[in-house]
């Protein structure tokens, strides 16, 4: 080190004759050495303070994805008082399931094996109180707390499903085109999807399942509403065992970033959330399916 | 400027005089400015990378929860190959549902509004015969691009029943006490629930609700599952119908944090991850429900 350091010291002083900056050096080497420890202490600080927002997040996704804790952390101060929103219910005796199907699980199994979605509508119309049925039984549904976080808006206007259809098929020929990834699209290939969505206007009912991430409780505050999609996903596939029970035919859509525009068509408040859309009816006399497969039990079922 | 400058000059030379690594500090202080550099440029070059991750994982959240989108951009190279995991499926013609229920919507709401979230079980046994057609039936469920996502874990194993119990209870004990908020557990109050789950031994059989995450095509490569959650979650829905239809009674649980060590202990690969937990049998004798009401139809439902 001794030698390298007379090294430079030679170099240094040759340096030194020929600028006032280097004759300096030694007192403006511990100005900038001073300013480039204030700028990377701040600029860590921020980091850190960024990282911190940001892992707390991660954490929430993989959490939220997985365990669903973090979510529900403790929001209010602990000196407030809060009232649960079940209030004080009474317990009852229960005697368990008495109300079941002639036939059981077996004939169950045949009802909703016959279940297919299905692309191409009759225009032949359906009794609307058979769909208000079919609603009222996915609102039986259960849901973290008793939640009840679901809306369920049926659509049998012509005006209103055509501005639907506009709105969706414009968003659905960019993400065709651009968002979706050609894994996706070649997914999708043998459904033939495309974005021209006729069943749209064809079905009599679109029924938009709506979640409602919070709600409003009577006192104005916002009421935390566990595991939302979970319970509206589940009530939703209640709904799709009684429009099959009911001789109706459905499809489960996911109308891919249409939800903003669809919510303030239907003039919903900001707590929900368009989690799926269904078209509602009869299948058209030209309607055909892909030749799908189902998973044999031993593919979906472990026993231990 | 000049000034400072002068002070500081003679500063320097003054405190030089007294120490050798002062005395060379003009040959020092470049060096340790090189290496602050250095350390300044690839530590920012190391947060920006992370950031990034971030950042990308942050906007998967915000999407996840909203639209959708993102988790199903482009993942391959433009050059690479992709053929559908449908592959080339014929379609058929499909006249629509034939297989209904006698008595319609009407009869179906009957049956599904009898079912009630059941805390306490008899350990009377349950044929196995109707669980496999009961997850037989939560298997025809409708899935993004027909991935069938979801395995169902039926353990009737009195062991696994007890081992399964153990990591729930105490995790739950801790989640009760620390991990959830006031608000949730005086949610849950009405409900009657604590960390103590005598329902996981007493029912005869357990289901373990799985989604898959992502699967492994026969080539080794990973193949997205498009709304996964939604997808089991629906299943899980039919799955409730079919049990209630069969006349045996269930709960949906959530055990929170207890995902990963019950994947463990089930031998689950590493792309599943627990959706919901479900006691099924038959309520005990002495099994009591909060007589909760479900909200009216013009509560949830919205006509257009």
């Amino acid at each position: 080190m001794l030698p390298l350091l007379a090294d430079l010291k030679t170099t240094m002083s040759l340096l030194s004759e020929r600028s006032l900056i280097l004759e300096n050096w030694m007192y403006i080497a511990p100005v900038i050495l001073l300013i480039a420890t204030y700028l990377y202490v701040t600029e860590n600080r921020n980091h850190r303070r960024r990282n911190a927002n940001n892992s707390s997040k991660e954490n929430l996704t993989s959490l939220a994805e997985s365990e669903y804790i973090g979510e529900y952390q403790e929001e209010n101060s602990p000196s407030e008082e809060y009232v649960s929103l079940l209030e004080n219910v009474k317990h009852k005796p229960f005697p368990g399931a008495k109300i079941v199907l002639d036939g059981g699980a077996t004939r169950f199994y045949e009802i909703a094996n016959d279940r297919r979605s299905v692309r191409k509508y009759s225009r032949r119309s359906v009794d609307f109180s058979v769909i208000e049925k079919c609603i009222q039984t996915a609102g039986t549904g259960p849901s973290g707390a008793h939640t009840q976080p679901w809306t369920f808006c049926v659509v049998g206007n012509s005006e209103m499903k055509q501005a639907i259809r506009e709105i969706i098929e414009n968003e659905e020929l960019e993400n065709y085109a651009k968002r979706m990834s050609r894994k996706w699209t070649t997914d999708l290939g043998p459904l033939r999807t495309n974005h021209i969505k006729e069943y749209l206007t064809d079905a009599p009912y679109l029924i938009l399942v709506f979640k409602k991430v919070y709600g409003i409780r009577t006192d104005g505050q916002k009421q935390q509403h566990y595991y939302n999609e979970i319970s509206v996903s589940i009530a939703t596939g209640i709904l799709l065992c009684a429009l099959q029970c009911a001789g109706l035919n459905s499809l489960i859509s996911t109308p891919l970033n249409c939800g903003p525009a669809l919510r303030q068509l239907l003039n919903r408040p900001v707590n929900e959330k368009l989690l799926v859309l269904l078209p509602v009816g009869y299948a058209a006399d030209d309607c055909e399916v892909p030749d799908l497969q189902r998973k044999p039990l031993d593919e979906i079922m472990v026993k231990y």
